[in-house]
């Protein structure tokens, strides 16, 4: 396992505040050998966007995606003691193990779509504290959980598929979306994994008890990631880190991987260039967290299953792209006058 | 070649009004699987939904995903000589020669999703008469492209994917709509393949010329195909058709595959239940259309290629939904208490 670069949360913002690092060489010889192919200029809309995307971040005029990832980090949650969620916290554990026995959802998605699939539980399930109390997560645990998704990240990876399972999490992504971007809880929740009325209004008066204890750290979003996060959402953090600094693109899931990787954005507008947010969740948190982010999800399909199922639903899209890209003929050798 | 079952117009007609045949038993028992499969109920969503539809086609409660087909018709326009396009006719048939060279977008798109390809050409590529001038089709021709169409399709097909090539036909699919659903020229027309301001100013001349020519025949959906259609927009009807009968679940491709089966819509408000529209394109009245025929199309990705490359796009995501239906284990496998 290499050290990550960052001993503290200081040097680990200093980190995070670096400029990126897509190539422009290969966007150019790319889109040199888009415009050869037999079809009108730009008439492959977002496939040729990812394809240049795709070798923008690898630093390859010819992309590739031998070897694609997704990472399912995996956590519990103190706030789940309100009763937030319709689930209880030893479902994750149980989640997890159908995870390593093939039967769920992203089983089936990772094998069609030719991903390798690893599962990472933090802290042994344990759960985080309960963020209407106090911070979820000290310092040294915080910075332990982000490193854990920094080395859980392969830079050999050509395309890396990032999410989460952990009951309770859509409280702590709706509490972090609404410190780091405005709001309050009613705004920013939604019914997860199926909350019934009571259920919705427990998660409201948490995330906005939770808000009011926190607020005087909300300058730095770092500390929002902390104090309102969780051991999945830290991980996360750091698997988009490590992803940014070996030049991996990457699919984010739903709406906890997209607000536990949304501090980046605010600590650098270009903090989240190497990433796709795969799709748009049912949970309505997650479309005005992506508009925010400056993004358009992939994909619209109403899932609201997390455990990076949207990400690597998206991954045979990214495939056809290349297949377009690297597969067709040019004018010259359809003998078409473009 | 088996015989379609319509030897004229009128029996045309009549087949085109008979019910649906989805089959209800095996929606209820898809219903029933997924709800024991270990996920929040209907956390899927629209994956939920395409396999539902998939078995309710195919009539089995396992749908299946062997045989899945592309199939491009090809065809000319009378209306091209208006200079509507941004390119000459005979392009569709160096297009053609590109489809078999396995050169196009389409045959990387074919390959990856898995689908057999097959190219149509209709009348030898001899243009339509210009409908500006009279009906694009006299009742004989447009029925025998109507034919190739219909017999086009294999009755064991699993999942039919449908689209187009044709130098300047989204003229004629702006006509259709125009003459089905109200507006002119200039609310439906787009930029095609790259049109400039100019051929945008004749497209929509000759669209509204057209128009006002045929407007005596806009009661009767066929006469609007026949008069303002084309060739291969006629055998995307028949092909249609014959999968609705057949049982056999449809993606449809961009603007002018969806005006061109349009009129079986307005003849029976059930007569493309059995289609889903792929994506939604970038020329503007696709979302129109597809809004008046009741659908949110799969993929909103820009693409304004044709040649079935949307339709084939969303395949691997049909597969995806399917793999998780068969594959995924259930609360009870999972011992988990749904």
């Amino acid at each position: 396992m290499s050290t990550p670069p960052f001993a503290d949360i200081d040097s680990l913002r200093a980190l995070c505040r670096e400029p990126a690092l897509s190539d422009p060489i290969a966007i150019n010889q790319i889109a040199e050998r888009e415009a050869t192919l037999t079809k009108p200029a730009g008439s492959l809309g977002r496939l040729e966007e990812l394809t240049s995307w795709l070798g923008a971040w690898q630093r390859r005029s010819t992309p590739r995606l031998e070897r694609v990832q997704t990472i399912i980090f995996a956590g519990n949650h103190g706030v789940a003691a309100q009763g937030v969620s319709a689930w209880p916290s030893d479902v994750t554990a149980l989640m997890v193990q159908n995870f390593r026995n093939g039967g769920a959802a992203i089983n089936q998605l990772s094998r069609y779509a030719g991903t390798t699939l690893t599962v990472e539980t933090l802290e042994d399930l344990r759960p985080t504290a309960d963020f209407t109390q106090t911070a979820a997560m000290d310092d040294e645990t915080f910075l332990r959980t982000l490193t854990r998704g920094f080395n859980a990240v392969s830079p050999e990876t050509d395309l890396l598929c990032l999410g989460e399972m952990g009951i309770g999490n859509t409280t702590p992504a709706a509490a972090l979306s609404a410190a780091l971007f405005g709001g309050d809880g009613k705004e920013w929740a939604g019914r997860g994994a199926g909350n019934d009325d009571d259920a919705m209004l427990r998660k409201i008066s948490a995330i906005d008890r939770a808000l009011e204890l926190h607020r005087s750290s909300f300058a730095d979003p770092l500390q929002i990631a902390r104090r309102l996060g969780g051991h999945e959402l830290a991980a996360i953090m750091g698997a988009v880190i490590a992803a940014r600094m070996h030049g991996i693109p990457m699919l984010l899931d739903g709406f906890v991987c997209t607000a536990a990787v949304a501090p980046l954005y605010v600590l650098h507008p270009e903090g989240l260039t190497h990433c796709r947010i795969s799709h748009c969740s049912a949970e309505p948190g997650h479309i005005r967290l992506a508009t925010l982010l400056g993004q358009k999800p992939l994909l619209d399909f109403g899932l609201r299953l997390g455990e990076a199922s949207g990400a690597t639903l998206a991954v045979p899209l990214i495939r056809a792209a290349l297949a377009c890209h690297t597969g067709m003929h040019t004018f010259a050798e359809a003998g078409i006058a473009g």
